[in-house]
């Protein structure tokens, strides 16, 4: 198996870690799976999956372990996993915030063996019961890549690439903070901003009749469980109340344009957010080669793969022979707009 | 022909007139279809459509036509197209707002054939070239019945429910409007705000990587043409300025309970969004039958279909015999929440 990873745990199966279970399993590695809910365990079982009692004995031995419980719960959850399993075991979670769990794992010496992740997938639904194998299939997953050595991040990007066919973005984890909040986060608050004021409306029933794209779309991660989005947000707060204040900025000269009546401004604003669509739809990518000794010393290909999820690229493939490894990078192939 | 109206014009023949005419044309309509852009009339010609040059010729001897051009355009088109065509010609609308065009109808003595209309259906993109006979299906299609006769009302629900599958939502052209102001018009303002600010920020790049879910449906209508987007919003601008402020408000809620770390408060205010996210997922109607006097006094009628709309419910079904009218009508069987 790739990376040699062949024995897998994932601790937390809820969406995301159920997901990863699932594919795992079906791309034939040895998995088991645990969760704290005796329920969620049951459902594991249920889908032909071992799913042990306790966390200890679902990661002992194995060889990558995935944490896919409650962002809170991380610090912790990687403290008992990684008093279990050896030294060679790569750890990943899951979590939709980097910054906290990432600083933990450096204060509990676990740098050189988590690596800390994040599959860009939707999050309008929760529980194992809506765990597809298929969820994940060809997302974008970040990883950030530590100063403490790069065999465990190789290894993980290995088995993803070719597991999930996920699009690797290497970022450091403040950077992910910082563009997840744009990405993710401040959308969440709008989800929920939208629906709980057409919650709060007179015209609730009406609004619902006619509630077609715009309004299903805007509001679909609305439909989340409601503590995960909490968490979430207060996970990156600060980061998070700054792209709200940027956003209130943009949402300001929109109202004035509209409340002057003044159709070019409004229009030129609208215009700003299509380039944006446009850009997202329309996207395309160079594809590069780049090789790095083995065994050397890891500062220049740690700087190559932050510059790459920086500038908006990915890794589609990592190699690993007796002296080097190889990435397949792609980069956005338009010069930033603006 | 469901209600008589066997021979068809659309003028403007964008996104939604283009998929309005397509659709005629394949129900076995006679159908003529006319643009001010001449390269739009070629691209009707080139589907088969017949598209005169100018717009008299199109409209004349017509049994129904839908204008379907910029909302702006549309009192000025609608007196042309009377002007031509017969008393018993049944005249529509698509626009996004209800009132303006409602009034202009008025004042030109047209409400006993004029019927507002305004189909729920994506705008994401533009143009003829998106055009689609599937576009509308079974879409949400809100007629506004006016005081003035329910002749054309019926006749042009009719063939929405026959040709369209539409579910006919009927309403008054201010309650339209107050309820299109949440279910569409604010819903633009964010996606154009949250893709507006992703436009400006530093992390761009790196935040187009990262679109999944959230970011990628939240943002989706700002993909259309920012005029259009302008025109809708002027054209409802108090009413949209109105709800701006109430979602500001619930934003403010949200933000501050971020701000002070508040994890309840922050779960609460997306409870409420979840609420409405479940009734639009499981929402189940109950189906009922309204007969009426086909050729009385029609105030009972009137009032009959404006609460439907307001209510929630839709038509799914018109009939007319020689002495009745009779609606299969639906309304949401579940109690409002809150």
């Amino acid at each position: 198996m790739a990376g040699g990873l062949a024995r897998a745990a994932v601790v937390g199966t809820g969406l995301i870690g159920g997901s990863v279970l699932l594919r795992l399993r079906d791309a034939g590695l040895d998995v088991a799976g645990w969760d704290p809910d005796p329920v969620a365990r049951r459902q594991i079982r249920d889908r032909g999956v071992d799913a042990p009692d306790t966390v200890e004995e679902a990661v002992t031995g194995r060889d990558v372990v995935f944490l896919c419980g409650p962002l809170p719960t991380l610090p912790t959850t990687l403290a008992r996993v990684a008093a279990v399993t050896d030294e060679a075991c790569v750890l990943t979670d899951v979590g939709s915030v980097k910054a906290e769990v990432s600083t933990a794992a450096t204060v509990q010496g676990l740098g050189h063996r988590f690596v800390p992740g994040h599959p860009m997938a939707g999050a309008d639904r929760a529980g194992a019961g809506a765990a597809s194998p298929d969820l994940l299939d060809g997302a974008a997953w970040v990883l950030c890549p530590g100063p403490t050595g790069l065999g465990a991040f190789r290894r993980l990007a290995m088995l993803l690439v070719d597991v999930f066919h996920a699009r690797v973005v290497p970022m450091s984890a403040p950077e992910h903070d910082g563009a997840a909040a744009l990405a993710s986060h401040v959308p969440h608050v709008l989800a929920g901003a939208l629906a709980g004021t057409v919650h709060r409306s007179a015209l609730r029933d009406a609004v619902l009749t006619l509630a077609a794209g715009s309004f299903s779309d805007g509001t679909r991660v609305a439909g989340g469980p409601p503590e995960r989005t909490a968490n979430m947000l207060l996970g990156n707060r600060d980061r998070v109340l700054a792209e709200l204040d940027a956003l209130g900025a943009f949402l300001d000269e929109l109202t004035e344009a509209l409340r002057g009546g003044d159709a070019g401004a409004l229009a030129d604003r609208f215009a700003e957010g299509r380039d944006v669509r446009s850009t997202l739809r329309a996207r395309t990518f160079t594809a590069h080669r780049r090789e790095f000794p083995a065994a050397a010393d890891h500062a220049g290909e740690l700087a190559y793969l932050r510059e790459l999820g920086t500038a908006g690229g990915h890794l589609s493939e990592v190699r690993e022979t007796a002296g080097a490894v190889t990435y397949t990078g792609h980069l956005p192939a338009t010069p930033p707009l603006g």
